[in-house]
């Protein structure tokens, strides 16, 4: 089965849903944090066979083994055997390691996504990449495995706040970045404002760009590290504010910040033009109220950055950015460089 | 690649190892505990390219989630990569264990398995099984993952304890029974001495009867399940044991009265013949001396099973001897039946 074939976007689509259940699975969990509890489960309950709640708290510092092992030992405590499944029902952290824990209980049973926020719509539903952060490393355990389906209901949208709609929005521009100038131009030409937008177009127009990648190469071996762009230095971003108690950023702030300094270093490497540069900044700056990064966090940054999954053999290999709407993968940055983009990213900080 | 192409038998063998290391790996390391360091490491360490060791504790108490922290922490210490190779040098438990760290680190890492105990020769470096026990579940947390390759030098046999020994010796009176009713009587004609038997040869044949079984069903769905014979009270047993200091059995110990329990219960359900039965328990008793199972041991035993990975919709499958030399999959047994074959296996222990 394909990605596509699996993949079910729509309000109208609650009746795929309901012939998926159908399916004689033993027993059904669904996984949910305080927030998916109140303002997302009530939607789709009457639609569900029977089933129990295993209720998580929510936030990246609760992706962790430790949450899994508190997953583990709820599917444990109720006998959930080979043909249970698991459906994760929250944004990203409910994905990843709902789909890690799934993969790993009794070596594996079925899960299905039903993502409830734009990031998790528009990525991390897509790919099959699942995993949990570990001392201080986003995603470092986890394993490559597929969702048996993925439905995206737009409407969970809704009860999105508006940081977290924004912050799912960077995957958006990211998408149009690496593939699609037409669609960057177009909401270059729009005005920011998200509430505006035809989701249902945005989630299927994204899910296509993503799964087209995925499908030429799961593992991460070749053109699927276009998906890295903004990530390398995205990631470390991430990881620094995640251990500095109250600044925390969310995932696509992280990403933001991540996209204006590979955009910096791809202009610097030759492979975009300073104006493509400027109209890249500006986009996010829309969007986008972003902090500086101090030289503490600097260092540390870059020390991440050294540690990340996707460096082979201690050089530094990023993704940047071949013009708008294309990429080049396994470009060598140098650290100095790296540093740079980050003063680079603070000059637009105000 | 198939079983049996990646799977390297025999001390004329280095050569493929020190071939197999001769790949780009961008760095390598070497799971040991304080026994296969300080027995089978010097045995092969010149063989190995530049490495670092990862010492844990031996012992199916140290199969857990913990440990795999322990290794996640120090691969990620040492800016392990995606390109790096992990090397098991142990018996089931480093195989096990290491073999989910490699495949839960940066979403998988290669590992290749060198068991050192008969029973990860002949059982658990073959099929893709890999796992940590969990509150007090085997392998309740695991994934499906082969290692790139096993290579299997029967030299490191000279380095075990006799009890290990025999504990491995289970799982081969488990094949013949399962598999090979020739090469059963031939060991039942045999005077009960290990230390004399070809295990060169003993190897290649069992790891031949499991390799078929695993190839036609990698994921358990159907014939694979022959191999659980045994296993269900078994396991069952171990867990229990395990919980028990200072009683704990060895896997195989545990396997074999698993085995004559099961046999009992293959001949009250009319599969084996009294005198089946009686041949089987008499072999097994001429290499074990086995503890009698108490009536609270009895009842955990039982809530145990009902746990079993392999149960689905709560009721018991097992799979029994049909006759010596052939099996039965998902034969349903009622619970006052475990219990009498528990009586069983007591009646036979002095």
């Amino acid at each position: 089965m394909n990605q596509k074939e699996r993949i079910f976007i729509g309000d109208d689509s609650f009746m795929e849903l309901v012939q998926f259940l159908n399916q004689p699975f033993s027993s059904c969990f669904v996984l949910v944090d305080e927030n998916t509890r109140k303002y997302c489960y009530a939607k789709i309950q009457s639609l569900l066979p029977k089933h129990s709640l295993i209720q998580i708290q929510s936030g990246e510092q609760n992706k962790n083994l430790e949450t899994c092992a508190l997953i583990w030992a709820k599917l444990t405590e109720a006998n959930a055997d080979r043909k249970s499944l698991l459906i994760n029902l929250g944004g990203g952290v409910i994905g990843d390691m709902g789909g890690f824990s799934a993969a790993c209980y009794k070596r594996g049973i079925s899960f299905i996504n039903l993502p409830t926020t734009l990031l998790s719509m528009v990525d991390a539903s897509v790919g099959g990449k699942t995993g949990v952060d570990f001392i201080g490393f986003k995603n470092q355990i986890g394993v490559f495995q597929e969702p048996e389906a993925v439905f995206i209901y737009t409407t969970f949208l809704k009860t999105l706040p508006k940081r977290e709609l924004t912050s799912g929005f960077a995957e958006v521009i990211k998408h149009y970045l690496i593939a699609d100038k037409k669609e960057f131009e177009e909401i270059q030409n729009s005005e920011p404002v998200l509430e505006s937008l035809n989701w249902q177009r945005v989630v299927e127009k994204n899910v296509k760009i993503k799964s087209a990648i995925v499908e030429q190469d799961p593992h991460e071996n070749g053109v699927r590290k276009a998906l890295n762009f903004g990530h390398t230095i995205g990631h470390a971003v991430e990881s620094h504010f995640l251990k500095r108690e109250g600044h925390e950023l969310l995932h696509g702030e992280a990403i933001a910040i991540g996209m204006l300094a590979e955009s910096y270093i791809s202009m610097k490497k030759g492979l975009l033009s300073e104006e493509e540069l400027k109209r890249t900044a500006t986009l996010i700056q829309n969007y986008f109220v972003l902090p500086p990064i101090d030289i503490e966090a600097q260092n540390d940054v870059l020390t991440l950055i050294k540690q990340d999954k996707k460096n082979t053999n201690n050089s530094l290999q990023f993704t940047l950015l071949q013009g708008i709407g294309n990429y080049s993968i396994n470009n060598i940055v140098e650290e100095g460089l790296i540093i740079d983009s980050l003063h680079y990213h603070n000059s637009l900080c105000k």
